[in-house]
């Protein structure tokens, strides 16, 4: 079945190859009235835009894109209407030649294979469909969604944790935008600097890990028994390229714990300025109940999801990354016709996913609560 | 938006809470002429079903449900005849009494405050639809995508690979049906019910590690970009109550490998008799080619699928779980009304959710790929 | 693709054959809170059995099946708990044997050859799947819609408007349940009696027209551009058997007006006791704009739909139901061989799908109306 | 919910408002192989295209829109890639100084009420996303569902076969697309021309009726028990602006007959040429049995469609369209404050939405049948 569109209530539907005309989505059921512009989009694509600069820190390829947005409808008077919000991007500065050498080869760790396989045919040109220039639409989409979010009191904040195998600790997490790689510690980032070039004068590629964040997220979230939070989320992050894993709260780690460790303690408790939702969004891990009772839990291991429903506690997940396949190094594989061949990707690739999939991970996450936050609108009699 | 139906073209609507009438389904969309019976379901039911007998291996609750399945609908003949097949089982030796004492606390690790505040109500008998018993739909769904995919040439496994931190090797995955906590290693057994046995004494809990694996599966499976084939693997296991983390091959691990190394080698092979997709399902991690020539890969880091479509090799992915949260130690939590309460969980409870997990992990991955063989019939021209 | 759900955020699942062991199905996103108990839905269910008294008129058959509903799960303490609501129907007093004589043949009229094209076989008792006896589901699942937008201030009226080519005048709809055919007009009702007297003697069978209202929703509900209001209802409508058309307001006659004489002038209006949605309820063909002001329609030719969303105005549509397939008289047609054969069909037969079908279209507008009220909880910033 | 997309596994989604940038859409889930290009798409933009010539037959606008189609993704060499096709038309010569007097004022008989109700706020300009302009990329997306139904060797034919009143026999369908107005019939064209202008002098507007046809389908199209074959068709063409009514085969004349004369008669046939479904679409009317057995319909009262699902015979369904309400005569109505107004609409507007919506109906209903097409390969085990 058509797997190009997310969501439920609140839907994502993208198209684009990296080296056709261009790529964009269609935004359906986005509420009426938020106002949206749009740079609102542009900020978030620029998050994610190569360019050896700072904020690549060198893990990411030379070519520089302007990927300029353009909102094709859905918007009038500065503000949405209700009807599709769509948007497109121009692919410029295609250097298909660069490709031309790849229709001969499967490349290793790549979806060639595959779609080769599925549907008889495939556009060899930079990975096609399966390129990661097709997160591009899902940071636009995502962006459209932050914005809905915000409205609700709703953040979410994304950082990389780990590269190489290198950790970096969360000393500041809302700076890492500002940071080489995401990265959320000042100190981490030489290191992280070192081995990406290590590891790029061998032609090689890192992988990593991203923590996702969200603050502010009412408890109550989630659709049982399929469609719980957690669920969707791992849906969410695990549908894009070089993903491998995806855990909430402790995760693997939690299955190595005892039932009396792993438990979060519940405990009362009145933010200041009585206990209103909003009032308890400031306070991590803290929320209402329906009876005006606020309570706040003693720690979040559970990553702000418990039986698939948000808690009141921050949403924390954490998304391992593969290292990215195409290598310079010399690597054995096939032809389409099956014949064995020796391959070096040249042409202008990152050293590793991160940074550039960091706010695509966090724009899925938006995308993902926007429609659990309207969905919940549904819950209850009124 | 309703949770509760899983699947695009074979889906499955589930229903009933642990201690209502009965819990059941229907399986819509399942392919006409499949021969079925209600010991094709029963038999995979009971794989999950409690009693410390020897497949328990203690880790599992004394009651002894019969869980009988009634098939009412979909089926005639002795085959699926292309309507909904709908199955149902009663609830018997409902104990709501155990419960009583859970209507004025919010159990620590449970959906209890999550249900609360999203409905402004819960059914609090032994977790209502939050309840691990739950599953049993899950399974009995699963045992019909089971019967279709056989017919396909695709087989599941799945075992635990780890229980309370203690890891078992895959020694012999086809005999963990056999084993207690469906254990793929005879000599880990002891080591397992040991460490069950000291735990059980402390009142406390396990969690542990589930592998599941698909053999035969033809590659190309998956509708990218969202619906990629380990996306909505890991919204499939996620969907599950004390699932924390999914990965899919090294996963967590191949965020720490550099590309070169995380990379599977793809080689030109030729099963013996003849390339033909079913010759190459008896050789785990080979495939062939629209022209027709054969491939095999020499690793399976990847797990089976590239890009989110699955290549000829075994698919193989990770589950981990959480310790069950009922735990007989005191713990502090609080009520509906928010005032602070100790809580030692009695009644009838599991230590791990392993083993009874495992079958169910491997219905939410027979319902996934059923939907995407299906799906699979749509991506060309013919 | 399984199309044995119905809605999108208000969903209905259902299963059964007319001569399998029974019928139900499950109701998935009602909100939580709602007060239902299985009398809520038996009296639904009650409207639609057949027997010879005087609600029937004598159209419909003979067999009387209690049809007692079970409800399974999703209420809790009186109420809906926000979990699946499941119920199910046992089949009684099935004489299969009535059937037995149809197993080799096609009858004309029925879904018999598109169902063995379709699947490669087909249950031929009592036409399985495609018996009216299906709709039993809808009605149960239709009452508990019902049940929802009686809180919502919205009431569903239906009755036959039209029987064997005898109009009978809306004198008297709310009435209509209470009388034979669910004929709104008590003078029809002898007229009715006799034409259907008549065809019953000649072995024929007769078709009519139902008309559907809705009165006190609020304008806006719909969904552009595919999921008009109108839109989907015309979908729930034709989805049942034997409906061969529908119309909304003047429908087909206002192909044959110009515009000036079809369109519904629309004036200013304010409701005794200031202008409320609630207030405007009461006044048919009014409603309030986002300013407050009141506003009414002169006429409602559109039937309350205009651009696909309804304009406060009653919703106002018709359905044309075609004359029973099964007939005593002889006919020409094939077995599943293909060789030709005569056929009379016995056994118990209505001569029409009127009265029978009118509660089922009632029922189908409710889950229709009930998926929208929800949806337009979306549509808007709050 | 998001209402603009539309099908299944082929779907189509939708954005574009009448004056905003331009309009488009993405067709996701076409099977990968399908020959297509721009100019496949701009041939059936083109029957759409409005313009005072002979096609129009002086019923449609004044002002001529170019509506080059953008291919924007998704076809690779020619051949459709198995990735989403994208596809943008820029909006050009749009006067909205032509609706700056529609501000405020909500125009009888238009979506204007329902769209300010239901999001708080509307783009007033030439109706914004209620505009008939938007179903341009119906008609693209159509188109690429013609291409897929004719590998099939399904063809779709539809005609005006009424307008003001003044029906037309269907002397020559296929000529149809060749005659002013979509007229099936030479002689019928001057008398619509004299109604035609008699009416625009009078600055009144006219509605009609509009015939739908498919050759080639295969019996048992469908998916009972709520997504019938005809149920689906009826939601496409009533989600299209200015339908209002919808019917099957004799539709509501059949509601006037009874069985004996309603059912169509089943006969043993073998098409020339051995007993093949390519060979039975040749004969309208015919099919084959799953043993090989061939039949013929001798009438189609049903319209090929019975029980829900296709049963051989051609589908013939007839839609309802009123006229247009954009009318030059003087109505009353109100504003957006509700105060009353009078208002005469100037500005370019159809004095019929036929012929432009002939080619409409034919893309809703091309788009239905291919994803019922795509959705039967999933019935039946193989």
């Amino acid at each position: 079945m058509s797997g190009n569109t997310f969501g439920r209530v609140f839907r994502l539907t993208t198209y684009g190859e990296s080296h056709g005309p261009g790529l964009g989505g269609v935004v359906d059921g986005c509420p009426a009235g938020l106002e949206l512009s749009e740079e609102d989009i542009q900020k978030e694509l620029d998050l994610r835009r190569p360019g050896g600069g700072e904020k690549g820190g060198g893990a990411d390829t030379a070519r520089n894109e302007p990927d300029r947005i353009r909102l094709l409808s859905g918007v009038f008077a500065g503000k949405t209407s209700g009807t599709p919000i769509a948007f497109h991007v121009e692919n410029t500065n295609q250097r298909s030649a660069d490709y031309d050498a790849l229709a001969d080869v499967l490349r290793p760790g790549h979806a060639d294979l595959g779609f080769l396989v599925k549907y008889g045919m495939r556009d060899h040109r930079g990975g096609g469909r399966s390129s990661g220039r097709e997160t591009l639409s899902r940071v636009a989409g995502g962006a459209i969604a932050l914005k809905f979010l915000e409205t609700r009191g709703i953040s979410i904040l994304a950082c990389a944790c780990e590269l190489g195998g290198i950790p970096a600790p969360l000393t500041d997490v809302p700076g890492a935008a500002l940071r080489p790689f995401f990265c959320p510690d000042e100190a981490t980032v030489p290191l992280w600097e070192k081995r990406v070039n290590t590891v790029k004068k061998a032609g090689d590629t890192l992988g990593g890990l991203v923590r996702i964040m969200a603050f502010g997220l009412p408890a109550g979230l989630g659709e049982p028994v399929f469609d719980k939070l957690d669920a969707r989320l791992a849906y969410a992050f695990m549908g894009i390229g070089a993903v491998k894993g995806v855990e909430a709260g402790y995760g693997f780690a939690s299955a190595r714990l005892t039932g009396s460790i792993n438990n979060d303690a519940c405990l009362p408790f009145t933010p200041p300025g009585a206990a209103s939702p909003g009032a308890s969004a400031l306070i991590p891990a803290s929320g209402v109940l329906p009876g005006g009772a606020g309570y706040v839990f003693a720690d979040n291991k559970a990553g702000g999801v418990l039986g698939g429903l948000s808690n009141g506690a921050p949403l924390a997940m954490t998304v391992a990354v593969k290292p990215i396949s195409s290598i310079a190094m010399k690597q054995s594989t096939i032809t389409p016709e099956g014949r064995p061949v020796d391959i070096a990707i040249g042409g202008r690739h990152d050293i590793s996913a991160i940074p550039r999939i960091v706010p695509v991970i966090k724009a899925m996450a938006a995308l993902t609560i926007a429609d659990y936050v309207l969905l919940q609108r549904c819950a209850r009699i009124r």
